[in-house]
């Protein structure tokens, strides 16, 4: 964990130019990280050892289980320093662990932060990242309890959070069967236009605060509360949060439960776009809705006759019911004009060239 | 988790060369990551559900406390391509991480793997590395259950392990008190000697197999049982694993008991090296064993009234008493001319230039 390095001052030049660019000592780097993450120990009662030892102690809570996941967060692959704040950085790295949590319905506990540095770094990037992760940590009652620092060329994050469910109270992917509905919550494709508005040809990207489809790509929010909900009122067979693109991700429910689906171009919910341009080009918002990335909302699929119990609106996010499962395992989209087209799966994908 | 990518098969040209550097298509990469820490289920009934969902569910056992690590292994700092195994990058990444679980007294559960690969990438490498990777997880009871994967220039490795130790049974670095003996497993220095020899300036290396010095580099074993026997019959009061060198990770241990140590010299186990050179310089053993890293054995204090209860061989490891606690918070070593000297520390640190 974080002590397992030494602790080493060096001093860095009292310049202006040091300033912006310092080398970082090894305290300096874990104090600052270690109080990102830190809750009043009043509050996480379960938690008996955070970080400074070889490993953290938790304490279980009775009659549940133990969720577990992790996520790479890379510059270059999932962020690039010069476009994204570093404070979205931080933001971003938990939120879309936290996210998996939520997809089985469950709660975060706590997360572990693996963080590799370059040599002569940013003091402030590092304020700026550990200021967003803190306010992720807070919003999402999920404390730093260890982790491990090293040195690397460029930023590498890698996050694990280790939630809690009810026992047998978790939503797997694998539950959907043939005539369930399938449901999900918020907006698709907000993130993937988000991100196309931080890189304008021309001028600055707008403030974060004032548009809603770049706060959706820059600060997610993991749906912890309504994946919670749907788990603990047995209201979903099926459960997973759109990561990588709806196309991609609903293929993979469906493969899970060997079953297909039949989407309604109609009841897919788009981002709503006052400008519905980007660089001069019309979007298509539909496109955008089904194979962007990032969204992290929830698909969900729940039986005919519970259907009922879903609300249109879930604490303030909006729930859709956009199709229904199938037996013939394929995906297809029933367009405007009553068409059945086949859904090709063209989402997020690293190995992709 | 893994399922989080799309899986896209890209075909490999079928000459020699593709068949040493080919590009590995996702599915391929993912399902031979799983069969990599594949336990059958019967042997974890613990495990509810592993890789292929967004997160794994593990069912705590009552009466126990959940343990909690990761570590980075990133190629150029933590090991070197053309000069590490790629079996012994595999063994080593999970060996070191639960390493930190047994220096908690604890047993280790199960393990999430991060992996990025660059592009182009040597099949051979992965399957060694999953090769020694599935040695470990086999070794120490400890199954893959998830993980993620992504691609970049070099090899990114992050493990992260969560364990078990009986509730209030766990061993902090911060209980020892002054009067307590310091106790140290095996040798100590073997692993930086190894690691000399694995650098030679002229010649190769011995095969692991036949040189302890560089098995104990390549693959070291962590002292789980050793671990479990210490917190489980309350022997030691305060444990740490020594991965950066006793002289440093002596002074963590002291730092967070609030207490100094005083060795001894000629009791510090030091390693049989037969050559006692390495490129013609001769080693001196016992600055190896104060400040060579990468030796994952125990370092523990036990009051002084229970010292007997230590026995001179734990299955096989010795057992050394090299010196005791004090109050004064220094670190001193008595040499063998009865010179008392301070100890500098000089262990293994990433951001030392």
């Amino acid at each position: 964990l974080f002590s397992a390095f030494a602790i080493q001052t060096q001093s860095s030049q009292d310049d202006a130019k040091a300033k912006k660019a310092m080398e970082i000592s090894e305290d300096t780097l874990i104090s600052r990280i270690k109080s990102a993450g830190s809750h009043g120990s009043a509050l996480v009662p379960w938690l008996r050892l955070g970080p400074g030892d070889d490993a953290a102690l938790l304490t279980p809570t009775p009659g549940f289980q133990t969720v577990l996941t992790c996520d790479w967060f890379l510059e270059g692959t999932h962020f690039l320093r010069d476009k994204h704040p570093a404070d979205s950085v931080g933001w971003k790295c938990l939120a879309r662990a936290i996210s998996d949590i939520a997809a089985m319905g469950g709660r975060p506990r706590c997360f572990l932060l693996s963080l590799a540095l370059p040599d002569r770094f940013a003091a402030l990037w590092l304020d700026k990242f550990l200021a967003g992760l803190r306010r992720a940590a807070r919003k999402f009652s999920c404390p730093l309890v260890g982790g491990d620092t090293t040195r690397q060329r460029s930023i590498l994050i890698n996050v694990a959070v280790l939630g809690e469910v009810r026992s047998d109270g978790a939503v797997l992917r694998s539950g959907a069967q043939a005539g369930d509905l399938v449901f999900v919550s918020g907006k698709l494709g907000q993130a993937e236009l988000g991100l196309a508005r931080l890189h304008p040809k021309k001028g600055r990207a707008m403030p974060a605060s004032r548009d809603p489809l770049l706060r959706k790509h820059l600060y997610p929010e993991p749906r912890v509360e309504l994946g919670g909900w749907l788990a603990e009122n047995q209201v979903a067979s099926a459960m997973m949060d759109v990561s990588d693109g709806l196309s991609t991700d609903l293929r993979r429910l469906c493969q899970a439960s060997r079953v297909g689906a039949r989407l309604v171009a109609a009841k897919i919910p788009t981002a709503i776009d006052p400008q519905n341009r980007i660089n001069s080009k019309k979007i298509d918002l539909l496109s955008a809705a089904l194979h962007g990335g990032d969204d992290y909302e929830l698909l969900f699929t729940v039986p005919a006759a519970q259907a009922s119990r879903v609300p249109d609106t879930f604490k303030g996010i909006k729930l859709s019911q956009i199709g229904e499962v199938t037996e013939a395992r394929r995906l297809v989209l029933l367009d405007t004009h009553g068409h059945q087209n086949e859904i090709a799966s063209r989402g997020w994908d690293p190995f992709r060239p």
